[in-house]
């Protein structure tokens, strides 16, 4: 991640470049208020990397399509917060539980506004393409949203639905973040197709991963209590892996565990851990995540570029997936 | 608004026509239902009469583009009942009280991005130029909407202070969908800014009148219970009138006979009616309305087109506006 920091750093300086007006305060107070939250500004960075990858260094076109998927992605998190009832992000209140729910629909919706304003100031000549690109992910981003929503009152899910929500949910933007960056760089179809592909199945395993390190990762490098999405009841890789393994009648005991009264949090987490154990069900999450990873790192290997050209997104790829690269 | 049945017939086919995904059904069963809620058509015909004014038959370009504009209004209506608490449209339940409020959303979130689509079909060589219009007339929608959400806990705004949130959250889009029209129709930078002030104080007028009606209307014909807005203690055109006839003093009375409890409700609209009688408020209005719907007809009056051109364009605003033409 070292080596992407001048990239971040660029960004960080666009995005406290965007103009807003002062006034209505309530619809704009809380977008600045999110650009301050900060994040890892990995999507727009694969923007950049995208075009540097087909060998267009210059920022113009390819920076306000970067801070395009940054704010699309920012709208995304304001919505979504309102819609699965987030009291906090990053350690601070969410847009709607800071200012109230309407604060939260408006500024969201204008801020999806202003993501199309940023793609609206590329040159004419690849617009188009662009748009058409955005427009089909953003559209792919909302159904992943509702498939999520509609999964949590559902008794089973297999794990290809599962990752079919979360290939729409958070992974094609991965992927449309590259390809834009591609398009910027004048790639043909194969390359920008192939570039996009990378970009999902790397979104994919970073999901999964993220699945498997709220139980099995390390409390103080993860950042959040340990097992929190187990007290959720959360549909994650691992437990709809469990799902999978079992027969009816043991979803049936298997609901049961998961809506009684605990005592103590910790119960619930070691009971949901030991079924976990029995089932292989770690083995069979961590199998998933490496067969989406190294379909990403083949997909890169094999792009017609110079290697010089790859090795940052290849180190970026392996220090989101905890790969030594 | 008889001769432009057509148009509006050509509209609902269009509409009928648009292909939307089956599944996830709570994401896309509540755009069919506002489809089917019907209503005037009045902004898209607008971009088609825009377009036909300048000389552009044909409805390629022209019919994505009325497409969009009605279909970002649809946005607009979904969330913009989920923050109004509004129960009905059109005497039909509206998206967040028939599903919920996450349904409301999305749902919208996802037709704003497919208005987006809508625009993306047209022409490489307007796109650049539509989506610029599209996507300032966008933001001032949302800006609209949030000052009026802010008027709503003030005491006083002023007449002008409430025309300016008028022109925001209603007129623009009826000036931009014009000269969206104008645009596929080639006109110059001259003409397109005129029709999109024709369209923008017609808006005016009509918004204004609108305010008017729901004191002063047949109720037969207005088709919802007269001095509704009275109840609700809307600021209205009549309200902000007021206020600014009486001095601070008679600003506090009206406050308290407005948030009084009444026996009967017509009680209050009788008590608020005698105000207006006594400051002449309906005949300020009323000149008001006239005022911007006479700048509206002579910029229509005076644009460098054929006479023959206009007629249709200009009889739909005076039946809008309940001039005889």
């Amino acid at each position: 991640m070292e080596r992407i920091k001048p990239y971040v750093k660029e960004i960080e300086e666009a995005l406290a470049a965007i103009q807003l007006p002062a006034a209505p305060k309530k619809l704009y107070e809380p977008l600045l208020y999110m650009f301050d939250l900060g994040g890892k500004r990995i999507r727009p960075a694969l923007v950049l990397l995208g075009a540097e990858l087909f060998g267009r260094q210059d920022r113009s076109d390819v920076m306000p399509l970067a801070l395009a998927i940054e704010l699309f992605h920012n709208f995304t998190l304001i919505h979504d917060d309102i819609m699965d009832n987030a009291p906090l992000r990053r350690g601070k209140e969410t847009v709607y539980k800071k200012w109230n729910t309407n604060v939260g629909i408006l500024s969201g919706d204008v801020l999806l506004v202003k993501a199309y304003q940023m793609i609206s100031r590329c040159s004419e000549s690849i617009l188009a393409e662009v748009l058409a690109v955005f427009n089909a992910v953003a559209v792919e981003v909302c159904e992943g949203q509702q498939l999520d929503m509609d999964f949590e009152s559902l008794d089973f899910i297999s794990k290809q639905e599962y990752i079919d929500m979360i290939r729409l949910k958070t992974s094609v933007l991965l992927g449309c973040a590259l390809k834009m960056g591609a398009i910027c760089a004048g790639a043909n179809a194969t390359n920008q197709q192939a570039i996009y592909e990378y970009g999902v199945n790397l979104g994919i395993a970073f999901q999964l991963q993220d699945d498997i390190l709220d139980v099995y990762g390390d409390e103080n490098r993860v950042g959040k209590q340990i097992g929190g999405d187990i007290l959720e009841n959360k549909k994650t890789i691992l437990l709809v892996t469990l799902m999978e393994r079992l027969g009816e009648k043991d979803r049936g005991e298997l609901k049961i565990t998961l809506h009684r009264n605990y005592d103590r949090e910790q119960d619930k987490i070691q009971q949901v851990m030991a079924l976990y154990r029995e089932h292989n069900v770690l083995e069979e999450a961590t199998k998933l995540k490496e067969y989406y990873s190294n379909k990403a790192f083949k997909i890169l290997e094999s792009l017609p570029v110079d290697e010089g050209k790859k090795v940052l997104l290849n180190g970026l790829s392996h220090a989101l997936l905890n790969r030594l690269s």
